[in-house]
């Protein structure tokens, strides 16, 4: 039964986060806020990082992605358009006894709010039929509170990156394939908000909606569609790739950041939807899952993990979805297709009009237009293609923030024990961060605070790293209580300030002891030679 | 009449926003959403800027603050506690005839939507008498929908930093005096958003709460407080500071900061609040201004400036309300005053508890307790102080995100006339940012597009540079249209790869030139020099 020794690992990363100022329960004082967490400290700076190395990753290293930040309250016909103010629901039921609200896949896990012995699907109160609940959070926007003025958080920050999809492509200089990414808060008022920060009301996404061509337009320019590589990252992006080169491109560029930032592979797992699970309009979607202490386990007892990001293939269905509903066109005009499509031979232009044709007609017939109507506009579509013109599809990897980093912190974990100088065992925790993410990158400390000259030499060694990264100065307790300290804060480095320094030993004047987290190993640096030696490593 | 040509400004400037991928009106397709902005590629790279400027300045520049990253959905019993529940609103009347509802005291701006020639007030339609109508979001967490559900979209994000104060307090090796510091999106639903995005429904904020020790605690621990200093900024913070220097300190600090971004001194103005605008609990307030060309005149005819940060000494009001209203004691426990405090000659601890006690008393009874009830609570807070016990004040630095882009961007926008080689005139704008808060900081520019030699050289500047700055590579059309690109982004340098980097002229090789923006001055800079140059001028 590995159970239990999984749940005493969620409780002590749930009471190290409180007692070191990750995470707090939001509104504590007045008894919490189900479903919220606020950040604290350490959490704040980890949250930072993470997003931080995100964005440069995502964009500014890129030059195929540029940013957005968008509202969280947007036009409810955003919502329309996009399917969640019609199907974004869960299936509650009521008791009309105990005037509870359950969802009704999980009346036999919850108990009876009357009986707690009982699980509501037990008890004897009457229950409604299932009803869709949304989970969209709604508020009125302007003085009046009628219908025309209901507005929803929103549950996701995708949905601002395909309405402003054409004002971006005008204004970037950018042309297809290329991407709009965005991090920012979303929410979704979840029935059962659990598994601590997993499952919360609001968190924080990353997104990247990465906008290719259809696979017939890569064909009239390239000739053909590059088969599906190998496992494996397939290299750096070609012109003949299609959405399926280009979503396993987008699976491993995502596994290879997660690498990056001390997620090795091995703590992952991967869920690829199958048909009968992918949303009608998608591809294919391919989940990157954690190995949370509290994922369910496959058949031979393995963790399964639990989702940190999905990279979905999405085809046109969005920006056809805003075309439809907005009344603007969200096509792309691209010279190179027309050139291309003019110098086709008759039966290719027919076979990949036919195809698009079709593609297009799929989508609008489950639009809900009649098979006339559908046939008309598909048509219409398909007679783009000779003028260059078509509506992009997109490759969607979407991470969630909050996730990442119980993540981060659940792998970081690490119970040690030390015997002190009297033979007694203590135990304390490591946080083996990443360098790139973890809240304080070093740790400076006089060795004694009250010697003026080790102050002001260790106030330098401050100085002269803090502006290039997080340092946390402390010059309380013993040297021995101080790496604790940071040990348990995930400090990958201290820096100590001592009378060697000073020039004691004239051959170790300005240089420092520098002490590693993970093994305790002892190096003297020069204080020169600190920033050279740091920076790549927290970079 | 100076009035059109300010308006021909800020058309320009809003017209720019759009063309460049500065800002677009959120949910543009669907008409808009009004009061609300989203941040194309290059507004949401200022953004990021300002707002990682802002935070390592408060927080990793400094070992006395630290961050918190809290929820916008709180406990609702946080915005009772701050008054927000009962007080934040503007008086509205409704139209009988029209159905509208408008600002009670903007009657007399606002055409009446029937019949526009009027104004609300000239119009027949019968009104209501004026309402308190609440300004802040609301909604409702969880599956039911009654009043133990409402929850609010904070209208500040300074709330959270009070209500989590013990938490972070207890978990961050703080101690009074220290801040807290937030950054984060907050919601109003103003009744008529106007000014572009400088009073919108949603936007963001900067705040710091730094807790002090109150003036009495001062004078108990040092003997005195330091009296008012010369007007400037007086130093580094010392430890018979009272309320005053600290208020003084932060509004000298916020100044600073909006000079190392390019706003000098005279673009800003300076509001201090009359003691009839004052909260009843605010002992001073600050206002720095910005003079857009929005606001209003003085007497000679001067922009006043409209508020981009407010710095408010706020007495121990904030804490003591949550402490009152949660229950849970929001007072720190203070050595150093404990031991002063026994060394004090009775007649000083009588003044000092006198007096302490008196204020405790004044806020207390403004809080609608009887004079008994509130004497009996004085006493015992007073009674504290021999204990080392005490409630910290706070001074609030807190700044607007959406105000100071917008400033940025009027401070920045310069027209200029450029005279072509054919003799045309031709009218271009330049964005004058600081090189700190610039989206591009830098383009790369190879001289030719066709020629590899030239391409490749252009790729590895990027790739050196990338790492450290937001780089656009650029190589689209003449070198003096891409300029006049980058100049309109607000891009400092310009960097141009021509054949002499490539050795042509064999004493430049490997050299670029390198262009600045603002006055077009052109040198020539060694590519293993670039980053050094480049660093110190972007930081």
């Amino acid at each position: 039964m590995a159970e239990p020794k999984e749940n005493v690992l969620m409780e002590k990363i749930v009471s190290l986060c409180k007692r070191r100022g990750f995470i707090y329960q939001s509104s504590e004082i007045y008894g919490g806020i189900n479903g919220f967490w606020d950040y604290g400290p350490l959490g704040a700076e980890l949250k930072r990082n993470v997003k931080e190395l995100w964005w440069n990753t995502m964009t500014r290293l890129r030059d195929d992605v540029v940013g957005l930040e968008a509202t969280i309250i947007m036009a409810p016909a955003i919502w329309k358009a996009s399917g969640h103010v019609d199907t974004f629901s869960d299936p509650m039921i009521d008791c009309k006894t105990c005037k509870g609200r359950f969802r009704a896949d999980q009346t036999d896990e919850i108990a009876c709010p009357q009986k707690p012995s009982k699980c509501v699907n037990e008890c004897h109160g009457e229950k409604t039929a299932p009803r869709a609940f949304n989970l969209m959070f709604q508020t009125y926007v302007g003085p009046l509170q009628d219908d025309s003025a209901v507005a929803y958080l929103r549950p996701e920050t995708a949905q601002a990156i395909f309405a402003q999809f054409k004002n971006v492509l005008e204004t970037s200089r950018q042309k297809v394939p290329f991407g709009i990414a965005q991090v920012g808060k979303a929410f979704r008022n979840e029935v059962t908000p659990r598994n601590f920060t997993f499952r919360s009301r609001e968190f924080e996404q990353m997104e990247l909606e990465f906008f290719i061509k259809p696979d017939e337009v890569i064909e009239a320019i390239s000739g053909s569609v590059a088969t599906v590589p190998d496992p494996g990252h397939p290299g750096e992006p070609q012109p003949n790739w299609g959405w399926q080169a280009w979503h396993q491109y987008w699976v491993e560029e995502r596994v290879a950041f997660y690498e990056r930032i001390g997620l090795s592979r091995h703590t992952l797992g991967f869920h690829v939807q199958t048909p009968e699970e992918l949303a009608h309009y998608a591809r294919a979607t391919t989940d990157i899952l954690f190995k949370f202490p509290f994922s369910k386990r496959d058949g031979q007892g393995e963790l399964k993990g639990e989702e940190l990001e999905g990279i979905a293939a999405r085809s046109d269905f969005d920006l056809s979805q805003h075309q439809r509903c907005s009344g603007k066109p969200m096509g792309v005009f691209d010279d190179e297709l027309r050139t291309a499509w003019g110098k086709l031979p008759k039966e290719k232009q027919d076979d990949l009009w036919r195809r698009y044709c079709e593609n297009r007609k799929k989508y609008l017939t489950k639009t809900g237009v009649t098979d006339e109507a559908a046939t008309k506009q598909a048509t219409e579509d398909a007679n783009g293609l000779a003028k260059g013109q078509y509506i992009p599809h997109v490759i969607e990897p979407s991470a969630g923030v909050d996730r990442l980093i119980l993540a981060l912190l659940t792998n970081a974990y690490s119970d040690a024990t030390k015997t002190d100088e009297k033979g007694k065992v203590e135990t304390t925790v490591v946080l083996k961060f990443h360098p790139r993410v973890a809240p304080i990158k070093v740790g400076v400390m006089p060795l004694l605070k009250n010697k003026p000259e080790l102050v002001t030499k260790a106030h330098e060694v401050r100085d002269l790293l803090r502006p290039w990264m997080n340092v946390f100065y402390d010059d309380g307790g013993s040297i021995g209580r101080r790496y604790a300290r940071q040990d348990e804060a995930g400090t990958p480095f201290c820096l100590t300030i001592d009378f060697d320094t000073l020039g004691e030993k004239p051959e170790l004047l300005n240089t420092v002891t520098l002490r590693h987290r993970d093994d305790g190993r002892q190096e003297r640096l020069a204080i020169g030679d600190l920033l050279t030696w740091l920076l790549p490593k927290i970079r």
